[in-house]
């Protein structure tokens, strides 16, 4: 493994703003003059240069981010990230892209591009790499991050990790990716504007304005006006947070409110919970438990892990004197301490679950805690962090979660923050991306409302391919793409077949009927024996189960009679009488497995 | 059966209020005046005749609210809900509560109360009456429901309903029970107060505070005023939105948001989904379709059982010649229909589910829909909804959903109501019902902040009971309560371990061995076989299923060496070395259920 780190070449952003600006091109104006050139448009388009931009992920669904750009011979990935699986995926660990359409262009791709740090969209790269082993490129730490990740999948070795930073520009083939430092809930997260001969392409990746964040200053919105005075030809902007009027708040708010709970708190023992991921979200718990004379004690394998490598690289200020190990909690009493853990989506596994339900190996809680849930739950999640909430206060603990008090800002852009980019960077076609349908749609009203033409504005889906140059926009035939599930070691080996059954199983259980025949005759040999799972409880259905046997000798001593030897055919009708015989008694469905030996 | 309809005996109190309260005796001072009894109370408690309540469902839950009143040697039942199963009940159809305490107080039980219809508090009826056949008494639409149901389930014939009118007063035992007219999303709905020789308990129902409700005129608040002044020993007021500031929008509101809708619409069929039980949202809808010109058509069982029952007596206006058979859609145009349906938490059977996945069987949806989502989604919810909502704006449908536009205001009261009706009722002893444990610490936050002294306020559970008169309120030893799952036509006969077992399968699925066994030498006759459901793609797995087949008879084989002829140290024998096997090779956890059949 090598890991790069980017000389600043050409433009230094910081320096450089006035002075280019000042002398700035005239804007071209994308939204006027193409109707004359209508005419040899169908001529110009055979031979004018194109963009081609492939979803492959992030579109009518949150996570999983993943766009292709190709220009010429020259594509370049943005962005590789998973997603968490829907309810109706059981047993699903990870969701990641369908990688097909990357490996069949393996020649034409120069590299992968990250905006930042987060798993919806770093999380895939593990899983693309065993494919492909192409060059990344990301800031600093979102490219330790991604070290960290291939370390623990055995692959940071042969991994060709580059660092670059805001300011930057790299050339992947025929076009130049420049980094465009922006706010989000990690530092170190970048928007990329793609220059080509074509015309220039701005994708925000995940986005807020924050005037006063807590680290790495406020988003260069001035490049983003420069790059509009210059010409966008397309933008492609995030939209989760589209229906949300208004500007997100700043971080900063979130340590006043700390601040006001660390007093109201008292002697007792503060816990906040966290995403590991929001390093400045940390930072100002540090501070503030510094300045209140507490230690602070760290809970969960992804906290640790994230801390590590933010501390590692300097995103990170805890003083050595702060930390306490989570095994000495002990040696303090309750207003001594903060303890800072993972859990703000009630998962079961973790921390904060864990107390909650009286489970964690070295935490417990009750009236001595004071419990900061600093997230809010993401949808479909409500209920098991209203239920993670609901065994907190009933042990006794005071906790402040959902909207109370402001212990939690949004990491992405709100209505008025999207208008900003919009207006600045006036493309000529616009994308929305990063979003369920809902939200593609409703920033599509918002560009359309800021004087977009409809025609201009293209609502995509996974598997799409637009290509675009500055006379149109069309969309092409789709590409290989979708959902690859990820259950333990195997990758793509749960589809929809497993997955019924699973659901089906899930549901009604199973009744499996065993019986060995003899393959001369068909006479039983053995059996006919009933085992259930999840079906009813067994002891006290013996009569039912009686039954179901008595059903399926029937069955077989006719098969024999009728001298049927087909085990297919046996099987399907000791299937249906079973089934219909439950059905009838039990208003209840479950998996027949008829198993038939032969001796 | 019979139903009775009670005739007005005791206070009609619409003519009643004025000359009661002018001649009202001088409130009791349940706050002050205590303290001076203190000496005696210990004698004193002995004698004095107490209320018990037994909360049997409704409390640290939404839903299945059931709660029991006993003085003397009386008891009867307020309410008997259902509750639906929360993600990890898998495939059960309901919740009802435990009524082992009924079962065993049977003598004593002199009949149930309802306070409105919704299922979360007449849904357990059938189930109760199959146990107990006590009389029912409730308000005509609620007991119209009520007996709806009952012929569902064959039970119609031998319940004794009652009607009441909300100002009646019914005697049951030793108690009056008084209804008293309050607003919520289904018409009809009372409130309740208990008059005992002890005190007087008021328990609100489900409310709101509607001055212009679309039926049945405002909530009866001079009877709540009333009762506060004659002195109420206890408050039970229900908690569902005390998380919500200020009051409860006005169901008229709707009606402004559907005109406004309904012009927007233009030439587009107009499809509104809503709780089948919300008759006035129902009526709204009819009268806006009448003057529109638009022909109203109905989809969804549960909204034609409820507009039947409604109809029929008399809650809902529906003119014949507005309503169409829903066969006859093709009929008429777009602009002249407006479909009414089910559907509004996403549920996948659901008639608008069926819509957005293009399965209902006689609606086809698309570019010429409006669709208005008319109802919130239930906390847990949130994702099937939303995924409804972005199958629906993929077809093309106009969709309006979520809080846009005001089309639901919710049936519950927010915080200023809820202070309200303490500040008429003023009670001594307060207990927060209806609701999830933050629920009900809120609103005894809410009881403290008007006043109310800490140790007055009782946070329960399912199961407490508490004893309380004008001098005290304690909790007395728990009874028999819980969740009993319904699934199917059983009652009961799923329980943890089958839940456990259905959660297993449906996370790993299953892997069954099977092997026929010579009972005389261990020897394998046949098999094993490898027979697998909801683990692996099989014809992608050859290998390793090949591996589980030589792992089995290499156990076997050791056991018939050994002489082992036990079946269930070979079972286990196989299922500890295959689930090895498996676990290292996939990291997965199946469950492995190995079957030895002997001839």
């Amino acid at each position: 493994m090598n890991v790069n780190y980017k000389k600043q070449h050409g433009t230094d952003r910081n320096k450089s703003y006035a002075s280019k600006s000042a002398k700035s091109k005239p804007a071209k104006h994308y939204r006027s003059g193409t109707s004359s050139k209508k005419k040899s448009q169908s001529h110009q388009q055979k031979n004018k240069p194109t963009i081609r931009i492939m979803f492959l992920g992030g579109l009518n669904e949150i996570g999983k981010n993943i766009t292709l750009f190709e220009c010429n011979n020259d594509i370049f990935i943005l962005d590789c990230g998973m997603a968490f699986p829907d309810g109706d995926m059981l047993g699903v660990d990870l969701v990641i892209p369908d990688f097909t359409y990357i490996e069949q262009n393996v020649d034409r791709i120069r590299g992968l591009v990250l905006t930042h740090g987060h798993e919806d969209h770093i999380g895939s790269i593990p899983f693309l790499l065993e494919k492909v082993n192409i060059p990344i490129y990301g800031t600093a730490l979102t490219i330790g991050l991604v070290g960290n990740k291939l370390k623990e999948y055995g692959l940071y070795n042969k991994a060709k990790l580059n660092v670059v930073n805001a300011g930057d520009t790299i050339k992947l083939g025929c076009m130049k990716v420049e980094f465009i430092h922006v706010n989000h809930s990690i530092p170190d997260s970048v928007a990329i504007a793609i220059h080509t001969e074509v015309g220039t392409i701005v994708h925000t990746g995940d986005f807020k304005i924050d005037f006063t964040p807590i680290y790495g200053g406020m988003i260069d919105l001035a490049r983003f006006a420069e790059l509009g005075k210059e010409g966008v030809l397309a933008l492609l902007a995030e939209s989760t947070n589209v229906d949300k009027p208004g500007y997100t708040m700043t971080e900063q708010t979130v340590s006043e409110s700390f601040e006001r709970l660390f007093q109201r708190a008292e002697n007792k023992r503060i816990i906040i919970a966290t995403f590991a991921s929001n390093i400045s979200r940390i930072q100002q718990i540090v501070y503030c438990a510094e300045k209140h004379g507490r230690k602070v004690a760290f809970s969960g394998r992804s906290m640790l892990n994230y801390i590590g490598v933010a501390k590692e690289l300097g995103y990170l200020d805890i003083p050595d004197e702060v930390v306490i190990d989570i095994d000495l909690l002990k040696r303090y009493s309750n207003d001594e301490i903060v303890l800072v853990t993972t859990g703000t989506q009630g998962e079961p596994m973790s921390a904060l679950s864990r107390m909650a339900y009286s489970d964690h190996k070295k935490v417990e809680v009750g009236y001595g805690d004071f419990i900061i849930i600093s997230a809010n739950p993401i949808p479909g999640n409500e209920k098991t962090v209203g239920n993670v909430v609901d065994e907190l206060l009933k042990k006794g603990c005071e906790v402040v979660y959902e909207s109370m008090y402001e212990v939690h800002v949004s990491g992405h852009a709100c209505r008025e923050e999207l208008k900003i980019i919009h207006g600045l960077t006036k493309p000529k076609f616009f994308i929305p991306v990063h979003g369920e349908q809902k939200h593609l749609r409703k920033h599509a009203e918002l560009a359309l409302s800021m004087g977009m033409e409809h025609k201009n504005i293209f609502i995509g889906d996974v598997g799409n391919v637009v290509e675009l140059n500055d006379t149109y926009l069309k969309q092409l035939p789709s590409v290989q793409a979708g959902k690859v599930f990820v259950d333990g070691l195997g990758v793509g080996d749960v589809g929809s077949i497993v997955l019924r059954d699973r659901k089906h199983l899930g549901q009604d259980g199973l009744v499996i009927i065993v019986a060995t025949l003899d393959t001369e005759n068909g006479n039983v040999i053995s059996g006919p024996d009933i085992v259930s799972r999840g079906f009813v409880y067994v002891r006290e259905s013996e009569d039912l189960f009686d039954d179901v046997r008595r059903s399926v000798s029937n069955v077989l001593y006719d098969c024999a009679y009728e001298n049927i030897h087909d085990w297919s055919t046996i099987k399907n009708r000791v299937k249906d009488d079973v089934s219909k015989l439950i059905f009838e008694r039990t208003r209840r469905n479950p998996m027949i497995l008829p198993i038939i030996m032969d001796v």
